[in-house]
């Protein structure tokens, strides 16, 4: 059951946040020792929060969808008074004193936190199996990764363990356990939500993203999140669209286009699940074209580079005094970051506004993109290469090839789950947009959505 | 004679252009063996330029003071159809297509290109005296530097081979030359002039600025260069103000700042001479107060660190196709700054607007602060070792030290001629004011000049 169906529920009075907090407590205690979803839960501060939701909407203030609704975020992102650990032992016993300006604004409109979810340590890799509180496991079989890093939020949604989640998104983190543990995830336009508050990996890749089990759940939350922040001097100061605008609103004629490089190193299922996609849409009455993205190999390289030089700038001090209580592959991981030189850094991002601008030119012809998000299903706990039909890849760079090139560009793209594997793994498949276009691509979503029966009307 | 007075001297038809493009090029003729200061002399075009301006004038067509005013163009800043070398094999036979918009504004005010000045290779070094065309050479003393990298242009105005010229200014490259030569520079607010059509070194740090021989004529030519260009992203929008506004206005009740680690290792008889300067502003009424300016370290190793990446990414394909054809000491200078780690780079940016801020906090006490532009006199050609006082110091980071921290936070600074050593040699003060307060620096300026009598008022 999504929010907005949830919502409906709890206004009508037929079920109270009591009930629900205490339903979802419970689904925590029973799942989140296989799963691993959780690293800090709030049970008492949950319960009590429900209890004072529930007398306000009793009361009669009901505060919109998200009131009494218990929810999860993501431990890289600030809690005022709640431990936050960046899935680091470093952080261990680290408590903010401040809540991100995204936990805040949801709090104000009524959600309930009602834990903060695993993450790779620092968020500094893909498959969400690499944290000092241990690998975050997939609901859908439990020996397979969450994918990361935003894995415990991604297994926490889809299991029930919370009716949304906040990740954090800086090569692919919010729509890569999206897709691996089959929910919605979007990462917006950059400077679209602020990120004041998120512990940094990639200061100019960053984005915080809403993570939940419909499209219409996270149009709601991203308008709640977006907007300026006088503490993030990357927010964007343009107001935010409406989201839900265009939800409902036909695809007829509007033109899909397919960037062929997203195709190549697709394992097979994939692709003819992407093929079904296209094909609903073009039920729908959109038209499915062929495109080309010159520049996306360059892209991939300066986002890589990028983020190299960005996450050893925030963690060289770690690496001089910590570096012993870093997971060994994120330390590894780190030091090789050190070695990006200052040149490449300047020289990626001199590149930047040619390459962004050169990647748009694709929204001439297509109003979004539809691309697979993963071109891999969930691999192994610990499973560190792959062989993609003949193609040998390493599990992390095949992880982010698909994800990362829009975390350099800002481009908002959403990730839809679109059905199973026959190993029962989920899929899911990703739209892009141009900057500022986050409607457009609910809308895509949504009609995927509504047309294929994933969630009441 | 200044342009300001030899300008109306051509009004009034005392002078013609032709007679002082005559003048100049017999100087030149007479003096550029020995200084070094031309790359190219455009004595054909020029002539026919200033037989073109004579003929307006004689047509009661003046376009102001630059008409047929014979200047100078540093020869890392693009003029069309005329060679450009940076100093360097490599661009030794470049012919730019276009101008820069700074030359293009320049020439449509009626000022006649005369000739490309002498840089240190690149603009990457700050003695002038490292050039594919030779060191050049000090107009009050041949054997010893111009300072760099702008010196050919120090040198001609210097030297009554150009009235005013164009430099490049990174780490100090207008101010050095200007001070070390005997003329006023100035580099003005980051963005208040357009860099289109100069040749990049460190493109958060580069400024073009006017070098002539005195403050009025300093005002008048920023003024025609400052603005907006659509080519130029890191313009400023706002329009400029006006620079001749406060020419003549009082300095009295006026706070002038003393930051004590500008006055850290100089030379005793620069000291002396600011001191001096010092003195002639009390007796204008001006207050002279000691100031502190923390962070200053971190700022100047903030510009070291970003200069080293910006030019090794600007100059790495020049490592790799062309390193022989580089002169020695900038292939290793360059060969170093390859070294810069990307995540250092980052630090450093990310320090930027909090260091800048408080660098600028000062300006809460102060209007302005003076400061000595060089700690050091004019060195011997080649010479890199100097002992100041008993501080053992390298010749290119002490004539670096006093000009570079503003570089970085992009405050406007002005050098003006300040009287001589003992053994001849110029000596110069800085005037730093907060940013866009070029009005305030060229108003202290012109203060100290009439002052001393260095202008006929």
């Amino acid at each position: 059951m999504d929010v907005y169906t949830l919502a409906k529920a709890i206004r009508e009075k037929k079920i109270s946040p009591v009930e629900i907090v205490g339903q979802t407590l419970e689904a925590i205690e029973k799942q989140n020792e296989t799963l691993n979803a959780y690293i800090t839960i709030c049970a008492e501060q949950a319960r009590r929060e429900a209890a004072q939701a529930e007398a306000e909407i009793m009361r009669g203030e009901w505060k919109g969808i998200w009131h009494g609704i218990p929810v999860a975020i993501k431990d890289m992102i600030f809690t005022e008074g709640v431990r936050t650990t960046m899935g680091s032992q470093i952080y261990e016993h680290f408590v903010p004193a401040y809540s991100a300006t995204a936990v805040t604004r949801w709090q104000q409109a009524g959600a309930i936190v009602i834990g903060k979810t695993n993450t790779h340590e620092f968020a500094y890799g893909p498959t969400g199996d690499v944290s000092f509180f241990g690998p975050s496991r997939n609901p859908h079989d439990p020996r397979k990764i969450t994918g990361g890093s935003s894995g415990g939020s991604g297994a926490a949604v889809a299991a029930g363990l919370a009716y949304a989640a906040l990740g954090t998104d800086t090569g692919g983190s919010v729509r890569i356990p999206a897709a691996a543990c089959g929910i919605v995830g979007m990462k917006p336009t950059f400077g679209r939500v602020s990120k004041y508050g998120a512990f940094d990996l990639g200061y100019t890749l960053d984005h915080v993203g809403p993570m939940t089990k419909s499209v219409r759940d996270n149009a709601s939350l991203l308008q709640l999140l977006a907007g300026y922040d006088e503490n993030d001097p990357y927010t964007l100061t343009q107001p935010a669209d409406d989201y839900a605008a265009l939800l409902g609103e036909s695809v007829r004629g509007k033109v899909i286009g397919l960037p062929l490089w997203y195709y190549q190193h697709v394992e097979e299922e994939i692709k003819q699940a992407i093929q079904q996609v296209a094909a609903v849409y073009r039920e729908l009455g959109a038209e499915i074209r062929e495109v080309d993205l010159p520049g996306i190999d360059e892209l991939m390289q300066g986002q890589r580079i990028t983020i190299q030089a960005e996450a050893a700038a925030i963690h060289e001090r770690t690496l001089r005094d910590h570096a012993d209580a870093l997971q060994p592959e994120v330390r590894e991981r780190l030091m090789d970051s050190t070695d990006v030189r200052g040149y490449q850094y300047v020289q990626v991002q001199q590149r930047r506004g040619q390459l962004l601008a050169q990647f748009n030119e694709v929204f001439r012809e297509a109003d979004v993109l539809l691309t697979p998000t993963l071109p891999i299903l969930p691999t192994d706990i610990g499973q560190r290469d792959i062989m993609i039909g003949d193609h040998p890849d390493g599990v992390r760079p095949a992880l982010l090839r698909l994800t990362s090139p829009t975390n350099f560009t800002g481009n908002p793209s959403l990730s839809v789950p679109c059905g199973f594997s026959q190993t029962g793994l989920p899929i899911g498949f990703q739209l892009i947009g141009e900057h500022g276009q986050e409607a457009k691509l609910y809308q895509f979503g949504y009609a995927y959505e509504t047309a294929t029966g994933a969630i009441e009307k």
